[in-house]
């Protein structure tokens, strides 16, 4: 009994053109990385599960999806627990391997396990899939690509530095102009939560200033002051409000609002540097911003954020971002290892250079040329030439079957291959080959070289 | 508490060399597929379970990895069936989704799912990870690479010919010279079983065969007569035992041996097509051989069968295998759809490439030349022309940290950086750069375009 095939929801088939675009993207990103001196790593599509479980919070725990073991797995589980037919306890007892995340933990699991055959400073890059239980909604797979850079082993700034660089480099190569690159710097969040005296209220805080674009100031001051922020220190911080200018002057504004805090003075010198940095060397396409809003990952990150915006013309979530964490690989018993690091959003970027239709025309190879297909002793004596083409790397092709004319021409036409050649007995005492432009619809006799001119 | 940090049996880590190589390998495949017309696609890594399960037989269901539902997935599963604890028959109730096990399923289920936007004879290449829950060995794993190849929707024999081609490009292009494609054909196997009059005993017979060079003819005989396979049977086809000389004289010893045979006779002229195009088009470093007692896959293939083997010089099983399958979309409801393929051994290939010493020097980018971090304004006066070189496509690094000499200088030893830069106060105002040959030990003050030149 046939099946009516479908793949599972939340997953993607890629056609010819969608891949050789993901490719685009992945081989313009992978040479950055390369030329940057990052180096690629894998590691396995499944971990084993007490790997993965706990670093992502309950919610991404939920999110991991477990494989379960082979053979008589039920075996093993104990009939007590059996009884309480409880998924959650029993996935344990069943699943002893889950599908990875992210690439951040297992990068962490890989530099611990491997550390002894690591020169440090390590800068690593890794392009893999990664697989999350998400609810799928337009934009959000449960497969999805991940693209992440990282050094470790390293407080220096200058990485910080590279990555804007890289950024930069990489969007600039995609024929992307005009993304921005926003900054912040997890100390000058702690700073301010310092300045109005409530480090205990920082999330609070970030969380409410975030939304300063769409509720206004006054609808942030609001959710400040239900959130149990005094309104003396909302005026403290009144300045962030209204923040703007360039980023040297917003970055003296917070040195002045920030005198008080020792951390939120070392976040601006910090940022000094950066910025400092990369006015000596200018991007190419770039936009560089301090955004004091932007908290992504406040769990996780010590230093330096990053978020990459699309530019304004396209409505699109963040299309990269990252930053500095002191202690990944703490977690597997390797303390003090500084890393820093970015991610680029496959996906997004994909959508973004759609979008603006910035995808070059010759992102997938295209056939050059189709032989027609006469019958045997003709097909010899074209593919005899399609193979010299071959070596000289210019794709050609012979119709497979000796079929009717129309139908070769026709999938010449479907397939947008410019040339169409014919050679029949005349060509072939010739040694000739008729050539027709698909476009022109003008035809000419022409001998290999000539051809060969034509096709290249 | 920390982890002691481990990956699951059958799996692997990759280091940045062993990336390198294994991209070395894809690539040059990739680029072939390419040249002959292929396009590439990709699938999900989980399928829904029925479109995998019942395909590779009953051992083949066992081996797929399962993933476990998301959420109280016990509570689906009704009482009398919790009770039985049967692992087997749980697993449907639990689990709707499974890995990959091989790219050629998931093809055909393309292939019929996207139909109508699919121009047929439709070349496909697909390169991506399969999980088998295989007992990992030697060279076996539990999640690897396919390299896969295949046309449907055209019983041209000339793809045959373009798959020999292929294989030979690329092993050519791989550096490894010698490698033998044998090829032979499923309805030569027939004819002969039709020939002993056993065509019941067709796989006894060919699984007897394949022994020869391990049992000798005496042993192939024994175990004929064991299985049923008349004295007299034995007899006609004696020829094949001592089956030597060119490719042609087996061809012709095959034809006399076949003549009351139609379908074997259809085989052997199958065969002979391919090696007249062969003899037209030669190969440029791989040998072709006719060898019947090829039989892989024996339920699968229909028409042509490949295997390659690795030069003599080298023990290794088949690097590459293929052949023609009449038949592959049916499973999924599409009929009538011929199809014939390829496929690459990543691994395998990996290996005997390691083993024969024939990775190229350059298969990893290598950083150019390290430029030594003496301090901030030094490091921004290198970083200036580091981004230079970097647009340029020359790789070259900041050692990220002011750290002692001796440890940068380890570090650019360690990781073979061949040139070693040092700017301080005298080369700044130069504008100029003292570089060091880390072989020579040998030091030249000289400017940008003279360092530039040494570094390309």
């Amino acid at each position: 009994m046939a099946q009516k095939p479908s793949i599972p929801k939340g997953t993607r088939d890629f056609s010819p053109i969608e891949v050789a675009k993901r490719n685009f993207i992945i081989d313009t990103i992978k040479k950055q990385f390369q030329l940057f001196g990052f180096q690629p790593i894998e590691t396995p599509s499944f971990e084993n599960s007490d790997t993965l479980m706990g670093k992502y919070g309950e919610e991404g725990d939920r999110l991991i999806f477990k494989i379960l073991n082979s053979g008589d797995y039920l075996r093993k589980v104990d009939d007590a627990l059996y009884a309480s037919k409880n998924s959650t306890k029993m996935t344990s007892k069943i699943s002893e391997k889950a599908l990875r995340y992210d690439l951040t933990v297992p990068f962490a699991r890989y530099v611990v396990q491997h550390q002894n055959e690591i020169d440090f400073p390590f800068k690593r890059y890794q392009i893999q899939p990664v697989w999350r239980a998400d609810r799928p909604q337009k934009g959000r797979f449960r497969e999805f690509y991940q693209c992440d850079a990282d050094v470790v082993g390293s407080k220096s700034l200058w990485q910080e530095v590279d990555f804007i660089h890289l950024y930069d480099k990489v969007f600039t190569k995609l024929n992307l102009s005009g993304v921005t690159i926003k900054m912040n710097n997890r100390k000058i969040l702690s700073g301010i939560a310092e300045v109005i005296g409530a480090k205990d209220k920082l999330i609070d805080f970030t969380v409410a200033l975030d939304k300063l674009d769409k509720i206004g100031e006054e609808g942030v001051k609001k959710e400040m002051l239900e959130k149990g922020i005094s309104e003396s220190a909302i005026e403290k911080v009144k300045p962030l409000f209204g923040f703007t200018g360039t980023t040297q002057e917003k970055l003296d504004e917070l040195k002045s609002l920030l005198t008080s805090s020792e951390e939120g003075l070392q976040g601006v010198e910090e940022l000094q540097f950066i910025i400092n940095a990369i006015e000596n060397i200018p991007l190419q396409t770039a936009n560089l911003d301090l955004d004091v809003t932007l908290a992504r990952g406040l769990n996780y990150y010590t230093g330096a954020i990053f978020e990459v915006a699309a530019p304004d013309t396209v409505k699109m979530g963040s299309i990269g971002g990252g930053g500095r964490y002191d202690d990944l690989t703490g977690i597997f018993g390797l303390k003090d290892v500084s890393g820093v690091g970015i991610s680029f959003g496959l996906d997004r970027i994909y959508l973004v250079l759609e979008e603006l239709n910035l995808f070059p025309d010759t992102v997938a190879p295209v056939t050059k040329a189709l032989f027609i297909n006469f019958g045997d002793a003709e097909a010899l004596y074209c593919l005899k030439t399609i193979n010299l083409f071959r070596s000289e790397g210019i794709l050609t092709e012979l119709y497979p079957d000796n079929a009717k004319m129309k139908k070769q021409m026709s999938y010449a036409n479907k397939k947008g291959i410019p040339f169409v050649i014919l050679a029949g007995t005349t060509e072939m005492n010739n040694e000739t080959f008729t050539v027709k432009d698909m476009q022109s619809g003008m035809q000419k006799e022409m001998n290999f070289e000539e051809l060969k001119a034509v096709l290249q």
